[in-house]
C-alpha cells in the first residue's frame, strides 16, 4: 500500500511532558482513509492534523454510526517506540464495525498507516515515565444524508495524542459508584463494540457518581441489573479468596484487551482466574465474609486502576484498607514493564517500530 | 433574541418537486448557536448552508453526545407555511438532551430561529402533494478532546430538507419482521431519547430484516425479548377488537408526537386507547382468533404507516388481507388534513409562520 504523506510545514510546539494530562494534545499529522461504494476503503495518506469539514447532515451527527480504539505507542529504554497489542486493537475495530454495519478494513493497511504516522511524529512520543503516544483509530459515517440505514461514504482516520497519566493521583485506589438504575449495555444491543452510543449513554451516571463523590461507576447487567459487568470505561477484576474473578464475554462488555492480558498473566503466574457472572449481592456477601482481598479495573488508559471503595445501596464497602493490593501492583508494574521494554516480552504483545 | 444573518449569495437549483425522496436535499440556509461553559448558549445566527469544520478530536466522533429531533414544515392551500406540534418536538428535544447530558436550550430561542429560517427559506418548502419541508434541529459535542466525560461546547443546528413520501409506495401496508435477537433500548438506557446511538444500534437488524425481505424490524423490550416496543423509528399501534393498543411509555421507545396525535385523535372518535404492555405471543394470539383488525406504526416522516405483514418465527403473519385498515387510513387522512391545512385544528397542533 502507497502512502501519500502531505507534510505539516507549520508544526507545532509540544505540550510539556510534565503537564500532557490526557486527550488535550494532538500531533502535526493525522492518517485518513475514504470509503465508497465503487472504491472501497481507498486513497490511504498522511495529512497535517487539521480540522474536517463536513456537511451538517453527514449521518455521523444524526445517527452515531462511528467506531474507535485506543491503544498506545512508548519510548523505551533505547529510545525507540513501540506498540503495546496493536494488532489485537484493529481486530477489535472490526468487530465494532461489522456490529455497527461499517465496512471492515484491511487490519494490514491501517497498521501500516499507523506506523507511519508515528515514525513521521516520533518526536511527539514523549519519554517522561508514564508518558505515552495515545493512538485513536475511528471511523465516522459521512454521507450528507438524513434517514436511518447505513451510510455508503465513511472515513477511517487515526490521531495521535501524547498523554500523561489517566488518573491525576496516579495508582491510587478509586471510589466506585455502583449503579443500579442506569444501564450501558444489553444482550443484542451494542455493548461489546466500542461506539459513541455505548459512551453517550453512560455520561449522566458518570456525571451523578461525580456528584455523588465517586470517581467511576461500576455497571450491572441491563436485564436484572444485578450481575457485575465492567467499572466505567475498564473492566472489572475481584481477587476473592486467593481466585480472580471477571466477568464472562457475552456481548454485553468490552472485550478488554487489558482484560485479556490481565487474565494471561495471572495465569502464567499460577493464579486461577474466573470468568463467570457474579452479583453484586454476591460480591458484597464475600466482603463481609472478608474474603474480598482486591479489586481492579483494567484498560489502556489507566492500565490498572485500584479500586478502593464500592458505594453500593448507601454503603462504602472499602477493600483491602483502601490500599493499593499486591496483584493489583504487581500487574501495574509488569504491565507498564513490558509495554516501556524493560523487560522481557514473553507474550508476543509488542511491536517495535 | 438577536438573530445575526448572514445571506447565501449563491443559492442552489431546488430540486423537481416529484422527485425530492427524503432527506437528500438541503435549502440555502442553517441556524446555528454555540454553547460554551461561559457564555451558555450564544451567537443564534442564520449562515449560508454549508460544512461544518470540527476538530478531528471533536467528541461527536467519539463518544457520540449528539441529540436530534425531526418536524415537518407544510405548504397550506392559501400558499402560505405551517408548522405541526413544532413546541413538543423542541421540548422533547430538552429531554433527550437532558439524558445525554447535553445543556439544555430555550424553547422560544430555537422556536424563532427555526421560524426565521424556514422564512428566509420559505420557497423551498414544496407545494405537491404529500410534500413537505423536513426540519432537524440538532446539537453535537465539539470540544477537541478525547475522554469520556460532557463536553463543555456544543453546537446547535436547525437544517432543513424538501421531502417527499418516505416510503415510496406511499400509504401501503410493510412487511414488518419481529425482531428477537437484536435490541434497540432497555429501561436504564437511552430509548426514549433522539440520540445517534440508539439509531445506530439498530442499524443491523434493519439490514437483516431487508435481507429477509421485510422493510423494518418490530422491536421487543430488551429485558425480556417479548413485550411490543416500537416499529423501526416510529411507535406501534394494534387494533384488537375495536380497542386500540400501544406500548406504554417506561422509558425504553420514544415518546412519539405522531402516537400522541394519534391517541388523541382515536379518543377524540370515541374508541377506546389502552397503553399496556403487550407480548408478540399474546399479539399472535389475537391474530389467530382472527380479532387483530389493524397494526400500523406511527411517525413524522412517514404519519401512518399500515402495517400487512408481521413475520414472527418463521411465519408472516397476514393483518387485515394486507391492506390499510379503516382506522389507519381516517388516521393519516385526518392528521394529513390537519397538517396541510386543509381542515380546522381543533387541537392547537399547527402555527402559522
Ligand atoms: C467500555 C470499555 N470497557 C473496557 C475497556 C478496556 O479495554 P482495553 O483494555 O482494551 O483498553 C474500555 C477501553 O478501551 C472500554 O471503553
Ligand atoms: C425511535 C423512534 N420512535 C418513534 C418515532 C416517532 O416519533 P414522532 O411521531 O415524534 O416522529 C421516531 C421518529 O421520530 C423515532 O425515531
Amino acid at each position: 500500500m502507497e502512502i501519500r504523506i502531505t507534510k505539516n510545514d507549520a508544526p507545532k510546539q509540544k505540550p510539556d511532558e510534565n503537564n500532557l494530562g490526557f486527550g488535550n494534545y494532538f500531533t502535526d499529522h493525522m492518517f485518513v482513509m475514504d470509503y465508497d461504494l465503487e472504491k472501497g476503503w481507498h486513497d490511504p495518506r498522511i495529512e497535517p492534523y487539521g480540522p474536517l469539514s463536513l456537511d451538517p447532515s453527514a449521518m455521523v451527527f444524526h445517527y452515531g454510526q462511528e467506531t474507535f480504539e485506543g491503544l498506545k505507542a512508548y519510548r523505551n529504554d533505547q529510545g525507540n517506540i513501540q506498540l503495546f497489542r496493536v494488532m489485537d486493537n484493529l481486530n477489535r475495530l472490526n468487530q465494532s464495525n461489522e456490529r455497527m454495519c461499517i465496512p471492515t478494513l484491511d487490519v494490514e493497511a491501517m497498521f501500516q498507516g499507523i506506523k507511519e504516522l508515528i515514525l513521521l511524529d516520533g518526536d511527539w512520543v514523549p519519554s517522561q515515565p508514564g508518558t505515552s503516544l495515545y493512538v485513536r483509530p475511528f471511523v465516522i459515517a459521512t454521507d450528507p444524508f438524513l434517514g436511518v440505514r447505513p451510510a455508503s461514504t465513511y472515513k477511517f482516520l487515526v490521531i495521535l495524542s501524547p498523554v500523561g497519566a489517566y488518573y491525576k493521583g496516579g495508582l491510587n485506589p478509586t471510589r466506585i459508584y455502583v449503579e443500579e438504575y442506569y444501564v450501558r449495555a444489553v444482550a443484542g444491543g451494542t455493548g461489546f463494540a466500542k461506539t459513541g452510543g455505548n459512551y453517550a449513554a453512560s455520561l449522566k451516571a458518570q456525571v451523578e457518581a461525580n456528584e455523588k463523590g465517586y470517581n467511576q461507576v461500576l455497571w450491572l447487567d441491563g436485564k436484572e441489573h444485578k450481575y457485575i459487568e465492567e467499572v466505567g470505561t475498564s473492566n472489572a477484576f475481584f481477587k476473592i479468596d486467593g481466585k480472580v474473578y471477571t466477568a464472562p464475554l457475552e456481548g454485553s462488555i468490552l472485550s478488554g484487551i487489558t482484560r485479556n492480558s490481565t487474565i494471561t498473566l495471572l495465569k502464567d503466574w499460577g493464579l486461577e482466574v474466573v470468568e463467570e457472572k457474579m452479583t453484586i449481592q454476591q460480591l458484597a456477601e464475600h466482603h463481609k465474609a472478608g474474603r474480598l482481598e482486591e479489586a481492579f479495573a483494567t484498560g489502556t488508559a489507566a492500565v490498572i486502576s485500584p479500586i478502593g471503595v464500592l458505594g453500593w445501596q448507601g454503603e462504602d464497602l472499602v477493600i483491602n484498607d483502601n490500599q493499593i493490593g499486591e496483584v493489583s501492583q504487581k500487574l501495574y508494574d509488569t504491565m507498564t514493564a513490558i509495554q516501556y521494554g524493560k523487560v522481557e516480552d514473553e507474550f508476543g504483545w509488542v511491536i517495535q517500530l
